[in-house]
């Protein structure tokens, strides 16, 4: 199956906007064994739009459009798409029920271009939006399915997760499964170092790297018609990635090693307090991200001045003065203090300087200290990050996540 | 001038890697009033690259476009577009002289593919690439402009910036000026709705709005030949903006709220703590990824639990038996208690249930009490938020940045 994606918005051709949306559809087609072969961005313009749609519709079986299906006067999208197969727009009362609870549950008085939102290409099927106004539409014509999202990525991904996928696999006929494995506290590029010889030679399984900061998820995919046979490869290969990435492999699956913390946490029931400094609240705030972590994260504290580590921390002005705010023992002071405050099992500190400004020759911006005070046990540990203030304090807190993960799983031993 | 950028490149239909190149020169061709009309993506196939090129060139009047100019067998770019325009491919010494350089630079050996990127179509014009092996191209042919970059960004970006910018300022005479006006607590259809006479007229100067969480920015963007006459255009809008958004226009600028709120608290050095419950820390996170903020905001609270909120913030337990965590009093006794603790001008408390538990029918998920004492005065603010968890702790946040900016201006009023 051919499949182009349509990205209709202005906000794309005048460089506003990052097109994020065609990477996320072309990865998750591409694991359904749908092959994309264009992507086409036009503006809200109807006439290219039109264009766009008739030049996909001559060479691709698959059309998936972007954009353009809000209430705005500029949101084109469905209009132009119902006219060039001779599609009435009706009413429909179901989205349109839909449409004012969203803005009952809100508390939102609903402005009326909204109701634009409630036409529906006669034929089409609906598919829900979750999040937002705007339903995405699924249209069959002479062979071909055209299906139009909504833009924001949050609803667009929603929509496409829960309404587009369900139908798209059962389109299709040939297997593919895939095995994830996330690692932390290595670099893309040395992961893939250690697979060249498997990614040299790949054609089935396919193995795909994808890193974001802090982690590289390793992606192996096979193709083929026998789950069992599928099976036995892919064990081949998990073997393989035990052997090189023992260390570094957090989980069997997409989820984040924030994710993945938490949940250890939560499971085995172990509590834990942080108080950061150069992060600012940032390990805190991703903690708290984690539905139900209340039960074992009760207190955070942001000791972002030296006062503020005297009066809430009780560290030592002599520390500060003799050693400075980061240093080992200052970060040691946090957390050993931290404890007696939280009574948690785990205690976390982060003292560092996160830039631009306040590096030295001797402490120069990037240095930061972790400390992890575990049932009484102390651990220091002394880095130097590279990259801007939010790079820093996001390698930070990764590390982090990283180290309490490590001190748990080493406990455990 | 009406421009078509062409991606070449599978790793992007296969959503392994995010397209940049196409918003970074979206931005920068838009800046010079060249109307990018599409953006266009195949794949490393010769027939479908032709076709695009093809498309592209029936048009638009300058195409560029980036990737497939590399040493291997998949970079097709130059070779298919040469073959378009019946040109043939002639190696050009100087280019050997400076890739053989390059690699004499590097102390790297250079295999024999390499060779390949010396070769130029006849007639095109070399566009030196300081950074990479494969320069870029520059064709005419009637009438219109093709111009081939490299792929990786950081080649894509030189060539650009050092050897085709200064090309097309010379070919462009018409000039373009935005504004730009960043508004807060309005939705985007609601601000639309107030636009909705000016943009239905619209010709010169064009009114964009871009909708970020918590945010919706407004591009007002005239073009013309006469500086002077455009901003009195421009102004007579800026009238009509301050007429109808002036509790809304946090910025005149693209600058986030965030980032405002931050300035206008070094700009008047008021000092700011926190006590975060259901935002976990999001709120100080934000805050102290604004550069230099120590200056003004040294503590944070993360009181999460009940006895954190009892032990580090002095709630009452009566006032949490009897009102709830999640209330006006909580709130209020949180902020008015942080003050004690902080010393600082603003003290802000949260507290709500971001979900997905936790909810009731009298105190659902999304309910969420911000309390902001300023200089001892104390204000209380319920909101019902909607969204998934992550949604309500940035709707929350947001909130608070608004509050925040809202309470400074109105007391200097």
């Amino acid at each position: 199956m051919k499949c182009e994606l349509i990205s209709v918005g202005t906000e794309l051709l005048v460089g506003d906007t990052l097109n994020t949306n065609v990477q996320y559809l072309s990865r998750e087609l591409s694991l359904l064994g749908i092959r994309v072969c264009y992507h086409t961005t036009v503006g809200d313009n109807p006439k290219r739009l039109e264009e766009a749609v008739r030049i996909a519709f001559n060479r691709s079986d698959l059309i998936i459009t972007t954009g353009g299906l809000g209430p705005t006067q500029d949101d084109l999208t469905k209009e132009v798409i119902a006219d060039i197969f001779h599609k009435k727009l009706i009413q429909d009362e179901k989205t349109k029920e839909d449409l004012l609870q969203y803005f009952v549950n809100r508390e939102f008085t609903m402005t009326p271009n909204n109701l634009k939102q409630t036409f529906i290409p006669e034929t089409a099927e609906i598919l829900f939006n979750p999040v937002g106004t705007a339903p995405g539409i699924l249209m069959k014509e002479q062979g071909r399915i055209i299906i139009m999202l909504p833009g924001p990525p949050r609803e667009m991904t929603r929509v496409f997760q829960e309404a587009v996928l369900p139908i798209l696999k059962q389109d299709q006929n040939q297997l593919v499964i895939s095995r994830y494995y996330n690692l932390s506290d290595i670099g893309e590029s040395a992961a893939e170092d250690r697979l060249l010889d498997l990614i040299d030679t790949q054609i089935n399984p396919t193995i795909a790297t994808y890193a974001k900061m802090g982690e590289v998820l390793i992606r192996i995919t096979a193709n083929g018609n026998d789950e069992n046979e599928m099976n036995a490869l892919l064990d081949k290969y998990e073997e393989i990635m035990l052997q090189r990435f023992e260390d570094n492999i957090f989980t069997f699956s997409k989820e984040s090693l924030q994710e993945t913390v938490c949940k250890l946490l939560l499971e085995k029931n172990i509590s834990l307090a942080t108080a950061e400094s150069c992060t600012g609240g940032l390990i805190a705030a991703l903690l708290t991200e984690y539905p139900g972590i209340s039960k074992v994260f009760g207190t955070g504290l942001v000791t972002y001045s030296n006062e503020a580590k005297i009066n809430l921390l009780g560290v030592k002005k002599e520390t500060l003065e003799k050693y400075g705010a980061v240093s080992e023992e200052t970060a040691r002071e946090m957390c050993e203090n931290l404890q007696n405050i939280s009574k948690s099992m785990i205690n976390v500190s982060v003292t560092g300087i996160a830039g631009p400004d306040g590096g030295s020759d001797e402490k120069p911006v990037g240095l930061v200290f972790i400390g992890i005070c575990y049932d009484g046990d102390t651990q220091i540990f002394k880095y130097h990050f590279n990259g801007e203030r939010k790079v820093v304090q996001q390698k930070t807190a990764n590390k982090v996540f990283h180290l309490i993960r490590k001190t748990i799983v080493d406990k455990a031993k």
